[in-house]
């Protein structure tokens, strides 16, 4: 092998030293980041990547780390064997070694507290060089500043941080902890297929052509809904699976081209059955990734009360603070603002926060930015120093009789420091608009957690949403959902207001679950499709084959799906599911690292029976 | 909803009885099939399916199955509920229902010891009738002989037979044992990407337009190789995934346009350290799914005994019968035949056939046909009733010299009833030749077997195999496959004597794994691409990112991927891999569940800039 690479480096004479090592049996004893002061004195082989060498007078040192941690290697040039010592010479960093030799304690004023292995030290009597490297692209130990792209064009490289190899360590222990929790409770775990047919999840599909049916295409799942519901009316009773999706989407900062789903369908069930099992195998992630105890049954909002109180159906409870309705504070208020709104059918809303009275007059006119950028006409804030309202300041105090701000502090439980913020608007706007605010104030007023870990069900979502575009009624998550029996009589007369049996599961305001209790009556679910103008014969076309399995003898079913991703993501601590994927793509569906997506053979395509079409 | 259903039967009124069952929880107190003498007196709440309903006197006896089992379901029409009586009047096979009642022992003449709830039933005092079903187009009872494209095309009911259940139960198990034998061995479950770049294995990729990137194509991998490798160089260093694969083939008899891997990779690994976790899991699947267990260490052919003794580099060693060479016994023969093969550099190799003496003239010749199908100038044969040669009969028995005979006779260990089934031909061929019919004579003769589950590794396979059609050497696994170090030197001067350290994993005659120590040394790599014709720079071309990972320290490293729906099928005792996946796809890469491929709307065509081409 030469020994020089295209850096220009010389290095050690390679061949031997790695025949040498592969002549014994390659196992190596322990992790180098596994070496305690309980094997001094034994002798043990190590492999792994040169993190650092350093040389102190004559000895050279070379701190060697594999995925356990690392090791300190000490040379002693007029001591060590001849060839060790040249081995030692030509290392750089990312060299890949394996070394043979005695363990020692290190001198006192040479232990370093902060290594696991910092009170020990190996002094090599063999050391092989089995690799050697190009200087790398970034900086291994300052990775986390380095520019995303270069991070995944060398995501090899990348992944070699302690930080990559944490997040992909817990998502492998997510993988097993969700599995064992579904065996244990019966359930199977089945795959679908991955070429399959268009699924009606409303986003894009990812198409393949098929070689050997000119014209037609397999679709990538957007999610195995449809399937599982076929292994219900199968008798499978209880399926999980975690499966990549696949969404042909103009990406989003937080999306992928294809992610993973914790998929998952009973039989036999009702809502809180899907959800005591759902909330199960998440109180088991937090256990066994976290320690975290999470205490069951998890919280559940209803859709009506999340936008309420948070104006968000992914409400984020780590805070204490709601938005709170004052219209009847405000019922006979001579303020011309608040008076034209309830006059039209709005709200009057407030939010208390806590600390907002030292906001500067900058901050506070950034705020009504941000409301005004979601759509509101502003918001009124209240600065209040002191509970007495004598004390309030603000553009609109003047214009609240005594009444008004006494119902107001009672209302809000206002205490010193606060602010408060008032909304006029279409109530679920308000909700909106306060709601945002409520997520900036957490942050800039580093406000009191009640607890680290939020979960929070939602549920009883609307079935059905207008569609502005299309002018009619959609299905809110997808055609299946299953009604509300209370609201099943109301699905011609108030479409709008039938509610579903679905739910979201939430944490720390991020969705990281959703599912429903599906249709299993041919009745309903030809109702829903008619309100959502679609007739039998439309929705045989669309649907055919899942209602044709309708005919026969399907059971009540329901299920859920996760973003498994986003979960490992949270676990992680992570600020982007991409820190815990491990080849990821850019936002542009590109993976820097292969090239993907890229040109193909004329060839490959017109056995595919496809031209590109010329713009 | 509509009492009667499209084919035309009369059901019992359903929407009160399903929301009355929805009033209470829905969780069942036990499966059907657990119902036993110990529950008698217990008021138990079951659901299912029909299976079948029978009428005696005044009783009515419906059998209810869900994926547990059946339990018997008695009706008295004159002291049941009326309301119980209705809905069990209405009932057909496949219909969906629900029953809360009393078990009771059966009469001692109405035990049915063929169930496993034959000695109880139960008396409804609610019963609720879920949904109705269409009467199926087989019947499930006997599936095993319906036409498997009507099986596929109503999956949904194939799956409800115990059989099918029992596979994807299997298939369950099999998953679960898999992940918790790697995990416990230290290694990470990473998953890779599905929509990535073409891999360098040979086979067709399935293609995926890029709407963003026009012209441009992801690739669905035919496996994770290069991925694995990449994790490799990250310092993962122990990596396993169950993972989807794709293959655009022409498709096989058992082949799968998609299909399931076990896939691992290990760093700082010889073969042996691959083998032995291998041959581990193996094990451990056969341990935990089937109560059998495998001694290990499994034993190894080299590829030239298998081809050799067997024909084939994916042996049966169930039957103990193998080719053996016997040149030397002939080497001054008189018969012609056998002459001009040795002459010219062939052989003459036997199989001893146990019990073949008694074969047909007829069923002789069609031995002969398999032969010369299979490229041989045919085989002679020599039936044995007796060991004396006298009592030898065959057309070429009278050539052979009673010297000759004994030595045969020897060499073979010739018993009373064999049948010699001899071939002299390119030595290889005849193996070949006799290794084909080994196993129809296996079959035919039902030989016994030395053992049920015949694992077996085969290794050192050639790196380098000739073809033909493009007249170079090409890759036998992939071009990073490690030659043997004592091989290297004849890389260039005999390339088709380089045995690889590669090595497959042979049950029952099934290669159901394979693997390879990857080159990690760029000077071996490069003459490796030389020697397959493929100059440095048209590397770089295709392998490109991941020549370029192997410049930043590559560890030492290796792996193995494992057939997985194969390894279920064989356990499951199926006799093809449709059996143990869910939803599979026809030989023609048809699913005709769902009608995959199909047509798409010229609007996805056209934001994908492609069209179809006309011929």
């Amino acid at each position: 092998m030469r020994a020089m690479d295209e850096s220009g480096r010389e290095g050690a004479t390679l061949a031997p030293a790695l025949s040498s090592w592969q002549g014994e049996r390659m196992g190596r004893d322990l992790g180098c980041g596994e070496v305690r002061p309980e094997h001094v004195g034994r002798t043990l082989t190590v492999a792994g990547w040169v993190h650092r060498v350093r040389d102190l007078g004559g000895l050279r040192f070379v701190e060697v780390r594999d995925r356990t941690g690392r090791l300190q290697l000490v040379i002693n040039r007029a001591e060590a064997p001849p060839e060790v010592v040249q081995a030692a010479e030509g290392l750089r960093a990312e060299f890949v070694v394996a070394a043979r030799g005695t363990v020692r304690r290190r001198a006192p004023e040479a232990v370093n507290p902060r290594l696991a292995t910092g009170e020990v030290e190996l002094v090599p009597a063999q050391l092989w060089i089995l690799a050697t490297s190009k200087t790398p692209p970034f900086e291994l130990d300052a990775a986390a500043e380095v520019d995303e792209g270069l991070r995944l064009r060398y995501r090899y490289l990348d992944l070699r941080r302690p930080a990559m190899f944490r997040n992909l360590w817990l998502r492998h222990r997510a993988y097993q902890v969700v599995r064992r929790y579904f065996d244990r409770n019966g359930f199977l775990e089945v795959e679908t297929p991955m070429l399959t047919r268009s699924t009606p999840e409303g986003a894009r599909d990812y198409l393949v052509p098929s070689r050997l049916h000119p014209g037609r295409f397999y679709a990538l799942p957007q999610s195995p809904q449809l399937f599982k519901q076929l292994l219900m009316v199968g008798g499978i009773e209880r399926y999980f699976q975690i499966v990549r999706c696949f969404r042909d989407e103009d990406l989003r900062a937080d999306r992928q081209p294809e992610f993973t789903q914790i998929d998952v369908e009973m039989s036999f069930v009702d809502v809180d059955d899907v959800l005591a099992m759902a909330e199960g195998m998440m109180a088991e992630l937090w256990q066994e990734l976290l320690g975290v105890e999470v205490p069951l049954p998890l919280p559940r909002l209803t859709y009506a009360e999340a936008m309420a109180r948070y104006g968000s159906d992914k409400p984020d409870l780590r805070y204490e603070p709601v938005v709170v309705d004052v219209s009847d504070v405000f019922v006979q208020t001579g303020f011309r603002g608040f008076q034209a709104a309830l006059a039209s059918g709005g709200a009057v809303r407030a939010l208390r926060a806590p600390g907002g009275a030292a906001l500067s007059r900058k901050e506070l006119d950034a705020l009504n930015e941000t409301a005004r950028a979601a759509g509101s006409p502003g918001v009124a804030w209240i600065a209040v120093p002191e509970p007495d309202p004598e004390a309030w300041r603000g553009p609109v105090v003047k214009f609240f009789t005594p009444e008004e701000r006494a119902a107001l502090a009672g209302r809000l439980e206002l205490r010193a420091g606060d602010l408060v913020l008032l909304a006029a608007d279409e109530p679920e706007r308000a909700s909106v608009v306060l709601g945002k605010l409520r997520l900036q104030l957490a942050e800039r007023l580093a406000w009191p957690r009640v607890k680290e870990w939020a979960f929070t069900w939602v549920v009883d979502f609307p079935l059905l949403e207008w569609d502005e575009e299309e002018q009619r009624y959609v299905a809110r998550h997808h055609p299946f959902t299953s009604p509300r029996d209370e609201d099943l009589d109301r699905l011609e007369s108030d479409p709008a207001g039938v509610r579903a049996r679905a739910y979201d599961l939430v944490l720390n305001g991020y969705e990281i679950g959703g599912g429903s209790i599906r249709i299993h009556r041919r009745d309903v679910q030809e109702r829903v499709f008619r309100a959502i103008g679609l007739p039998p014969e439309k929705a045989r076309e669309r649907f055919g084959f899942l209602l044709e399995a309708f005919d026969y003898g399907p059971p009540p079913h329901g299920g859920i799906a996760f973003g498994f991703d986003r979960i490992v993501m949270l676990a992680a601590g992570a600020s982007s599911i991409r820190d815990v994927i491990a080849f990821p793509k850019t936002a542009r569906a590109v993976d820097p690292l292969t090239g993907a997506p890229a040109e193909v053979d004329p060839g490959q395509l017109e056995e595919l029976h496809l031209r590109i079409q010329q713009r």
